[in-house]
């Protein structure tokens, strides 16, 4: 399997995205990665990898990428040989099975919709991302595809989240939920209580309004908000993440007792970290295009976009794009 | 000082708030405490209260008290007699120097309206929580006075965070930012770019957008955000400290060794615990209105109703109100 990989995105690019496919190919005799971006600064970075790696690793020449300043609708319509818009051009072509980019979450989805188009049925694509606790795997959409939305296009979230984690992800009949200020129906704005009518009349598994509280906990399977709020909150969890473990080092240090006990429950800590580590994990779907584009964290190291072309590969083998058009033309809802 | 406690507000009342209350009076020996509920149920549990303590609690009677099922603005004027309502009322009329209440959120901001009034200059009160974090404390407002707001609001939330940071927590120039999803001016929605706008042109001393990771981390000492979006922050927060705490244990009882570390550090984890408490450690200032208004967490126990208490008493001895109300008469912006 041939995946491209937008070797110019991202705040650790090139260098990381290079070192995250030389590692996935390491590991997975049959992908083969398209490296798209400036050959002049991709080759030396190749220069050591071993033959039978370096063979399955295809380098695209191209000088100009898109920028976390660039506006995405803008750029993704001017910058027609960035590394991003011809990483999405090679899946539109076939020539890859999917695409992979850490870098503007913007641009991305603009260029989702504009090269590969909108699955019928769905007005506007969403990221959605798993959140790990402690009774199951929650998928939290819309993580930043959009900012604001209307009703139609968080229902339309719902229904793509409860396809996404039945068909793909083995949750029998996935319980489906809308992220509120408050549980009671008076909660809410009127974005998100129209939602709620329109999702409460239809056949998925709707029970309501869930809060910000509920979302690590794993209270149901999907939870459905804006971008923005997904944004924020995925983000916030990253630095409450980094601002516990701050804080941890800095008693670790000062005095000695922890020192001993850290010893003991490192690895247990270890672990706990990875578990809430999100985003840098692997990568997130953008679900609703047609065609399969993940989306990895902008700071992500070789380890991310290794999970991020994992990610990729096995939304591909398992027929994501098609189950959720199919899913989606049933009606579903 | 006299504070009026609504007893009958929280999931935990009149329990806890009349324990509460007393912990409060067993420590201050200057605070008196107007218990305002149903008599029959406040006074056998104020029974075994030392006669010390008993003799500066005073039981307000009313049977009528507001559920989280209510609808904020409409129960405050039909329920007149409510618990809430009649603390309000003694504030207003100068027989408390404040309230406190962990009932319904939308009815203590509706009635904090209704009953004492806005400041001057300010068309919607906020409410700000202090979050802790490594390298300071920063105010995050609103976290649930408004649900959506307009540019003016979160203006004014700068404002009001800004006075609150500068005169009642004594940082010099607090830095304000607005929370947004990703840091360039390109982000954001309509609202928040055009409060953007207005701030740059102000005096605040204001720094553009913060993302979501750098509010636990105290990038800045003021971030306003509308009330949707902090309360499902604070929230995520919480749960995500709970999801945390419950893996640890989780995998303490499963295997031995973390068993050992957790004796020696446990003392930090507490202590770590508490500091990413944010809400139940006390109580929220309600800023905006003409009167000392303390919102306490609805999970509230005794503890943090004893804190929210001393929010008040020190909020009414710095001279809170009459500082915003200085303060934003002066322009300030």
């Amino acid at each position: 399997m041939l995946l491209a990989l937008d070797a110019m995105g991202g705040d650790r690019a090139p260098q990381e995205p290079c070192r995250g496919a030389v590692r996935a190919c390491e590991s997975l005799p049959d992908l083969e990665v398209a490296l798209v971006g400036d050959g002049k600064r991709l080759e030396p970075l190749l220069a050591e990898v071993s033959s039978n790696v370096r063979s399955r690793l295809h380098v695209v020449h191209t000088e100009e990428y898109i920028t976390m300043e660039d506006s995405p609708s803008v750029s993704m319509r001017r910058k027609r040989n960035s590394s991003l818009r011809l990483a999405l051009d090679m899946v539109r072509g076939k020539e890859a099975a999917g695409c992979v980019s850490a870098g503007n979450t913007g641009a991305i989805v603009a260029g989702g919709v504009l090269v590969l188009g909108r699955i019928a049925g769905i007005d506007r694509p969403g990221l959605g991302v798993p959140i790990l606790s402690l009774s199951r795997t929650s998928l939290l959409i819309d993580v930043g595809a959009t900012v604001r939305c209307k009703p139609v296009n968080l229902v339309q979230f719902a229904l793509m989240g409860s396809i996404y984690m039945r068909c793909l992800a083995g949750v029998p009949e996935p319980s489906v939920a809308l992220l509120s200020n408050g549980e009671e129906d008076i909660k809410g704005d009127d974005v998100i209580s129209e939602a709620r009518e329109i999702l409460k009349a239809s056949s998925l598994n709707f029970v309501g309004y869930v809060e910000g509280k509920d979302v690590p906990v794993g209270k149901t399977d999907v939870v459905v908000c804006d971008g923005y709020t997904g944004n924020v909150l995925l983000k916030f969890g990253e630095g409450l993440g980094e601002g516990v473990f701050g804080l941890m080092k800095e008693e670790i240090r000062r005095s000695f007792l922890p020192k001993i006990g850290l010893a003991f429950m490192w690895p247990m800590l270890r672990q706990l970290h990875t578990r809430f580590d999100y985003e840098k994990q692997g990568g997130t779907p953008l679900l609703g295009v047609e065609g399969t584009v993940i989306k990895a964290h902008g700071r992500s190291k070789a380890r991310a976009i290794d999970n991020a072309l994992r990610v990729a590969r096995q939304f591909v083998l398992q027929r994501g794009v098609e189950t959720i058009r199919e899913e989606v033309a049933k009606g579903g809802m």
